[in-house]
Formats: C-alpha cells, sequence, structure tokens
C-alpha cells in the first residue's frame, strides 16, 4: 500500500490516469522503466490549481500546531516507505545507497524541523504598537502585524536531489510550513520516486482530516504543463529548482500574468572558491584533495559544485593544478541523472576544450556507459576571464576552471565580475586575514553563502541557512531555498488596526487575563 | 543657503545645469513658477548610478549607529530650512499649510524612527546556528546568518505626498537606514520642494563624512530618464510610489534587464470599506459624515482614499446613503495636484456617469478654478459589480461608489471579486462579530492593512504597519512602503559558514569575553 507506482494523477484524495504517457529511464542502462506514467495536461493543472484554492482558507487557518504534527506525520509516512523508496530512486537516478538514504534523512529532518519551528512560533513575527490614546495631536490606533498566508504554492522538483528538493522538499515543506496548499509538477526524471512521495503526502492529509486540495501531484514532461500551472490565477507563488532556461521561461509567464506572482527560483551557480596565499601555500595538496572530492561529488551534480577557482601565480598553485589533475585523473567515471543532462554536460567541457583561452589540465577515467561523465580540469589566465564572460557559464558535472591571478588586486577584479551565486569559498591562513577582508565584501555582494575553509557542497538544514543569491543563482536574493528562512517566500505580512481581539489571529491577541 | 533653488542636477557633492528645461506649475493658478529645473537625461541617470555604486561598499560597510546618527541629522537638516520648505511645497501643489506641515513632521518623524529602529539593531535579524562538531555522521558547521544591504537603490517619489513619499520619504528613509546609497528621480510636479530636501540631504552627507555618492537627485520630467535609471546595471532595487501604468512600465524595464531587480511599487488601491448591518443601523449618519470626511480629505488625492463602500439593502443604507450624499454636496470643491490628476479624474467620474450600472447620488461643490475637483459619489448593485469589473477601476480623487449588497454573502462575493488593495475597513458593533469573522479570511488574502470602525486615509508610522498588499495594490505584497518594516525590501540575508570572528559582520560576532 506504502508503494504503490502507478503513473496515476493524483488530485487531492482523487487519482485519474490520462492517456498520454511518458516513462522513467535507468540512466545507467539508457533503458526505460516500467510502469508509464500519466501525462498530466493544462486542464489537469486548472483542476489541481482550483482543488488547492478550494482548500486554502480552511488550511491556512490550522494552527501552527496542527501544521507541525502534519509536518512530522509527513517525516513519518516517508520514513514507513522504507527500501522501495530508495530501490525506486536508485533505478530511476543512478544515485548511490547511501546517497539516497542520507538525502531521505535530510527530507524528513527538513520536515521535522518545520514542525519544530512552528511549535516554537517560528515564522509568524507577530509586531504589536499599542493604542496611545492620549498622544497630541491625534491619537495613536492599536496597530498589530504577522505574516499569513500567500495562497496555493506551485512546486517544480528538481531533478538532481529526487527526495530533498522535490515532491515533499524544501519549497513543499516550507510552503505546508507557512499554511499554503501545494501542487507539485513533479520531475519527470523521477516520477515513481515522485509518486511515492505523493502518495505518502496525500494518506498524510487525508489522515490529519486536512482537506484533500492541501496538496496534489502532478507527474508530466510538457513544457505546456508547467506554464499552465504558473499561468493559472489561483496559484500565488512558485518554487522552482532546475536550469537557468527553465527558471527564465516560468519567470516570463509569471511577469505576464494579469496578477504577476513571485518566482523562487534557483538556477545556476559556479561557486567560486578562492585560495588564498598562505592557505595554498600551507596545504595545496589537501585543498586539491578536498576539491577533486567536492567537485565530484554525485557526479558534480550539486548546484553547489565548485566550478570555478581562483588563486594568484606561483609555485603553490603549480602544486595545487598538479595535485589536482593526479586526483582527477584517478576519478571513475559516474553515471549522470539524464540523458539531457549529460550531453549538456559534453557540451560544456567541449566548449571549453575547443575555446584556446582555456587549457585542458586533466580529466577523469573513461566513460563506460551512454550516460557517463568523465571530470575535467580547466585552466586560464585572469585577464582571459575577464575577457571571455562564456567562460563564467555553467557547465553542471564534475568540470572546473581554476583562473590564475597576478595578484589579490587582480582576483578581486574577477570576483566583481562574477555573476551572483549560491556561495563563495575562501580557504585562509592567519596572514591570508586582511586579503579576505578586502576580497570578503565584492563576495558578500555576488553570493548567498560565504564559507572559510570547506567545501561548498552539503547544504546544513538549518535556521541561519542561505541557499540563495542574487541573480542568476536565485531569481530573488531576498530568500533561501534551504533552512527555516524559506518559509517567508510563502507569507506576506498583514496589519489590524483598532480590531477586536476575538477577531485577531491568536498569535497577535492580548494574553488572557484570569 | 537652505532655501537654495536653482533648478542643478545634484550628483552627490557635485551639480551641473543642463540645457533642457521644464518648470513646476502652481495648481490652484495653472501658471508656471519660476526658476527652471534642469530636465537630466540618460547619461546623467548613468553618472548619478556609477556614484552610488562607487559610495556603496563605504556606505554599506558605516554601522546602525553611524547611519542613525545620518538619520537624526537628516531630519534635523529638513527642519532647518524652515517655512521657505512649506511654501514652496504650498506653491507646487497647492495643499494647504497644515497639512504640508503635518506631513514634514510625518517626514522627520520617520527618519527618527529609522535612526532608533537602527540603535536598538532592528532590521539585521541577526541568527546563529553554533557548530556542533560532535554531531554524526558528520560535524554541523558554525552558520551565521544576517541581512546585508542590497546595494544602489533608485527612489521615484509620489506626487501626493511632495514630503513624506518623497525626496527624503519612506523609500528614501528605508534604503538609508539598510545602507543602500540612493538615486532619487524627482516628482516633476514638485521639482523645487524636492531640490530644498535634495540639498539638506546632501549637506548632511557631506557633514557626516559619507560617501558623497550616497544620495544624488535628478530632477526631470521624461519617461525616458526614469526607464534608465531603473534599466542602469548598477541599480539594484527600485521604490515607486505612483500611478499603476507608471508602476508596471518600470516593472517591465527591471524583468527585462539582463540581472532583473526587484521593483517596490505602490500603484492603485480603491480601499474598500464593509458597512456591518449592526454597526449601520446604529450610526448611519454619523458612519456616514466620516466616510465623507476621509473621501475628500487632500481632494480625495490618498492612496487609501475610499473609493469603494460595501453594505446591505434596507432602511439604514437609505439613512447612510442620504447623509452622505448630503454631507458630500456641503463640501467646497478643491485643487488637485497637477492637470494630469485633474484630467484623470474628470474622465473616471464622467465614465461612471455614462456607466449606466452606475446612478450618480450626490456631487460636491462647483469648481471655480481649472484643476479644481468637484465630489462624486455613486450607487450601484452587487450584482452590476459583479458582471462590470470596470466599476472597480481607481478614480484617483474624491469619487466613491456603494455598492449595495442583498446580504452577507453577496458582500463575500463583491470582496472575493476584488483585486489586491492597500486596506480593507470594516465597521462594526458586537452584533456583527460572526459576519466579520466571515469576511475577514476574504479581506486579509486581499488587503495589507484591515482596519475595523475607522477610515483607510491616514497611516500610522510605526512598526507594525504595513502599507502594501497584493497586487495591484503594489508589485510586492511581501512588503510595506510605511514602518520599519519597509527596510527589509533594501536587504538580502546572507550566511557565512566557519568565518573566522573578526572578519563576520560585528552583530554575528561572539560577545568579548575578558
Amino acid at each position: 500500500m506504502t508503494s504503490t507506482i502507478d503513473g496515476a494523477i493524483l488530485f487531492g484524495a482523487d487519482e485519474r490516469q490520462a492517456e498520454a504517457r511518458f516513462t522513467a529511464i535507468d540512466p545507467r542502462r539508457a533503458t526505460p522503466l516500467s510502469p508509464s506514467f500519466s501525462s498530466a495536461t493544462r486542464a489537469d493543472a486548472a483542476e489541481a490549481a482550483r482543488l488547492a484554492d478550494e482548500a486554502f482558507v480552511d488550511y491556512a487557518a490550522t494552527s501552527p500546531n496542527e501544521r507541525a504534527t502534519f509536518l512530522d506525520a509527513l517525516a513519518d509516512a516517508i520514513d514507513v516507505i522504507g527500501d522501495p523508496l530508495i530501490e525506486r530512486a536508485m533505478a530511476e537516478t543512478g544515485l548511490p545507497r547511501p546517497r539516497l538514504e542520507g538525502e531521505r534523512g535530510r527530507t524528513t529532518q527538513q520536515l521535522r524541523l518545520f514542525a519544530a519551528f512552528l511549535r516554537a512560533g517560528g515564522g509568524l513575527d507577530p509586531v504589536i504598537d499599542p493604542a496611545l490614546p492620549g498622544r497630541a495631536p491625534l491619537p495613536r490606533p492599536d496597530v498589530r502585524r504577522i505574516n499569513l498566508p500567500l495562497g496555493p504554492v506551485a512546486v517544480f522538483g528538481a531533478s538532481n536531489f529526487p527526495l530533498a528538493f522535490s515532491v515533499a522538499g524544501g519549497d513543499t515543506a516550507a510552503a505546508l510550513a507557512a499554511g499554503c496548499p501545494v501542487v507539485v509538477k513533479g520531475h519527470p526524471a523521477h516520477p515513481g520516486t515522485g509518486e511515492l512521495i505523493a502518495r505518502a503526502i496525500i494518506r498524510t492529509v487525508g489522515e490529519r482530516g486536512l482537506p484533500p486540495g492541501t496538496f496534489s501531484y502532478l507527474p508530466g514532461e510538457t513544457e505546456e504543463l508547467g506554464a499552465a500551472l504558473v499561468a493559472d490565477p489561483r496559484i500565488k507563488a512558485v518554487g522552482f529548482t532546475g536550469s537557468r532556461a527553465g527558471g527564465l521561461a516560468l519567470m516570463r509567464v509569471a511577469a505576464d500574468r494579469a496578477v504577476p506572482i513571485p518566482v523562487y527560483a534557483e538556477m545556476s551557480s559556479i561557486n567560486p572558491v578562492l585560495l588564498l596565499p598562505a592557505a595554498l601555500e600551507a596545504r595545496a595538496e589537501a585543498l586539491a584533495e578536498g576539491f577533486v572530492q567536492s567537485l565530484t561529488l554525485g557526479s558534480g551534480q550539486f548546484c553547489t559544485n565548485p566550478g570555478l577557482v581562483l588563486a594568484c601565480e606561483g609555485p603553490a598553485l603549480d602544486r595545487f593544478m598538479a595535485a589536482a589533475g593526479a586526483a582527477l585523473s584517478a576519478c571513475p567515471a559516474s553515471t549522470m541523472l539524464t540523458a539531457g543532462i549529460h550531453a549538456a554536460y559534453e557540451a560544456g567541457v567541449n566548449a571549453l576544450i575547443e575555446n584556446d583561452a582555456a587549457r585542458l589540465l586533466a580529466r577523469g577515467g573513461k566513460a563506460a556507459a551512454p550516460y557517463e561523465a568523465v571530470g575535467a580540469l580547466f585552466e586560464t589566465l585572469a585577464g582571459d576571464f575577464l575577457a571571455q564572460p562564456a567562460l563564467g557559464n555553467e557547465v553542471f558535472g564534475p568540470s572546473s576552471l581554476i583562473v590564475r591571478c597576478e595578484n589579490i588586486e587582480e582576483m578581486a577584479r574577477v570576483a566583481s565580475a562574477m555573476e551572483g551565486q549560491l556561495t563563495a569559498t575562501i580557504h585562509i591562513d592567519e596572514a591570508d586575514k586582511p586579503a579576505a577582508a578586502r576580497l570578503l565584501p565584492v563576495l558578500t555582494a555576488r553570493a548567498g553563502r560565504i564559507l572559510a575553509n570547506g567545501w561548498p557542497t552539503g547544504v546544513e538544514v538549518c535556521h541561519a541557512m542561505v541557499h540563495g543569491g542574487p541573480f542568476p543563482a536565485t531569481s530573488d536574493g531576498h530568500t533561501t531555498s534551504v533552512g527555516t528562512l524559506a518559509m517567508s517566500r510563502f507569507l506576506r505580512p498583514v496589519c489590524f488596526q483598532d480590531l477586536p481581539g476575538e477577531l485577531l489571529p491568536p498569535a497577535l491577541r492580548d494574553p488572557a487575563v484570569d
């Protein structure tokens, strides 16, 4: 019962099979997996949005404690699916078992963190300015503000995190925590994994007695489906993790609506790593090893993959390049998620190979299957990087570019020329601190997260996390897609002036006096 | 010295006269006022944006206390201008002295409120998740988050509040408080008032030793100027208060940039007032008097003007309409701000007069000068209002429409059909509370501020205020243009992972241990 996969569209508690079908592909073998899945249409998107809109007032009126209990139950329901979830995700993504088990833990931990945040009163930010009836020349009214849910939210899962950034991932968790019904457009690369999770959510909605439209699931593979969902007038916000082209397309649809809505799209980042001179001198080889590990993690298919390294010319950089090249050469090829991602990776690497300004330093081990990625490491000069903005394009996968700078000032110029990023990393020793202080304002203006002496892959799910950043890392640098601050995407402030206490949201009422 | 008006463009500490000129018009006489003003160009916008960008890192690095001292000094510098400011504003806007003196007090109070908020640590929202080195399977890093300024901000002042929503108005105060340099595109209807304030800001920037590009002022009257400023790649956010057409145009420019930026536009609102049955029965005449006062305040030129009244059919509504009609008939005509606003008002009123679904209830006293507005009160049936969305269009000025509803359910249907609003008001007695509870979810989903038993004109400047609301009231219902929450428009969260304490922003450092 908890591991049914039959390819239905899930409209709240109802389900329906569509005639048009698609299948998932096992990327390790490039062969289709059964069963086939319904390819949802514009009409299906409208139906799911209508249900979500119907559910909104009642779901929004649930208390934070009720939503916390729901999120905890949802985490439990995902755990209950057990091994069939991991096995289906392995088949659909080619990702190894330990990675997917870890990702499942991260997904349920995220739901439980939002539950704890809700129980602690998080996200509502109540503010009370009491009346001042005696103020001259005019009395001050009683004004009270709180955050309220926006309305139905459309969520587009990512291919590269089939659990943590997909059907019950960060956007869904944040929207449900905020009090917003959710319609998920499932990612066509892992529709079975998506359906297992979607059914767990829908069962939990039913068990908790919540309105059925609180959650719906649209499997599908057409761009038309996604565009129709974003264009639906009942949808009030969009969460998306994916490609820059995909995110930009949804941003255009949202901006062209009669009533524009926010699209929270996480799109593109090359996550610069700055190796400062003293740190590089002290541990070039260790840095090279850590770098190649981060670069090749999950076949390089992380939004936070370190695609750019900046360092100053000299023997220490030569040592780093030699060690990184050797480490990458020893890395076996590894399966990518989809044919499309693999083809885009190959095209990105080939563009660098054909670019005279970039020199190939090393490749990883040979591919033995059609979707296997072969690591690639390039170097270029800062002047060439500054002259050719295309060298800064994201190559999604285990490819990175080392930019050789004359000095810290040139490093700052390269950093200043970068687009918005999810992360920027500095490796520093004590003697590097003045240079770090010089570079930090440049980096903080361009990235959502600044790391020292670590690697950007691996995003802690916590209150202080910012997994976001200026465009094009995301469409809106004011927010994050990971951590409890993500709830604010789906909330808006409303204030109440002189409203009688019993009509106020509970968190704005005066404490009861006995 | 504090009352120089010579029509220059003010590029930080430098100033320049342009050849192309325009003049302000005295709306009471429809005659030009001297002197003439420079009409800034695209190149001038680029120059001001360049200066702001140059100033950004240093201004952003000022401490909250330094910015608080600057804002307090700025409030003092506005007070020091004295009567020449009020007299020039009276000449340029036709608004009466007490109103402008009150607005000046509100403007300086707003600056001082932000100063106090900064001193109390407001707006930064620091959050610290300390490291957990012993956590299994992986240690947790130290993650610390804080809000940092976005970058240079472009501010477009409103015509209807030449002080509180203009050169040193809410957007400028919020951006400067946040640590963002500001470039103001002055409103061409009050360029002299704007210049007096701009010079006060620039003097204060100099006296506080801040970077000159912290503030620049571009007088101008072309749409090209505004579009160029919003399109400039160095501008990172836009604050705008004005017409729906103007706001939408700037939103399009911002969305079409290579790097899109947020536009915080406050545009259009008809501010529904719902008269519930028991309250209407108890005090129809008093409500009518309060309503007409709010409707005609400042010639009806408030964003929060009550342009729509919903009430249930019956003798109490008849009493209200009779009393409101009589009160409006007794109101003299009053000068509007500009020829354009007056013409749009006349067109809006005439469209209602010619609409068979609307019946004219009353007009105000006759006009004696070219830009004088004559009040207008209409009524219609709920069914007609639902059938004709154009009846809900904003008529900026002292015109309002009463919608007669069969019962509370029909009132809820009319409210559900409304566009996003800055405010929604309910007048209630004890017996109305169940109906109010039924209506509140509909109203909170559509408005930024809900008032009980008051009138929407008059916006308290305080921490809890939300002067915002769903589109088209504003372009972004997540924020406010009045109150200290407005700072968040110009801030974005950045997190720091394992950064050594001395490199962290001061508010994120561990407390010193002696």
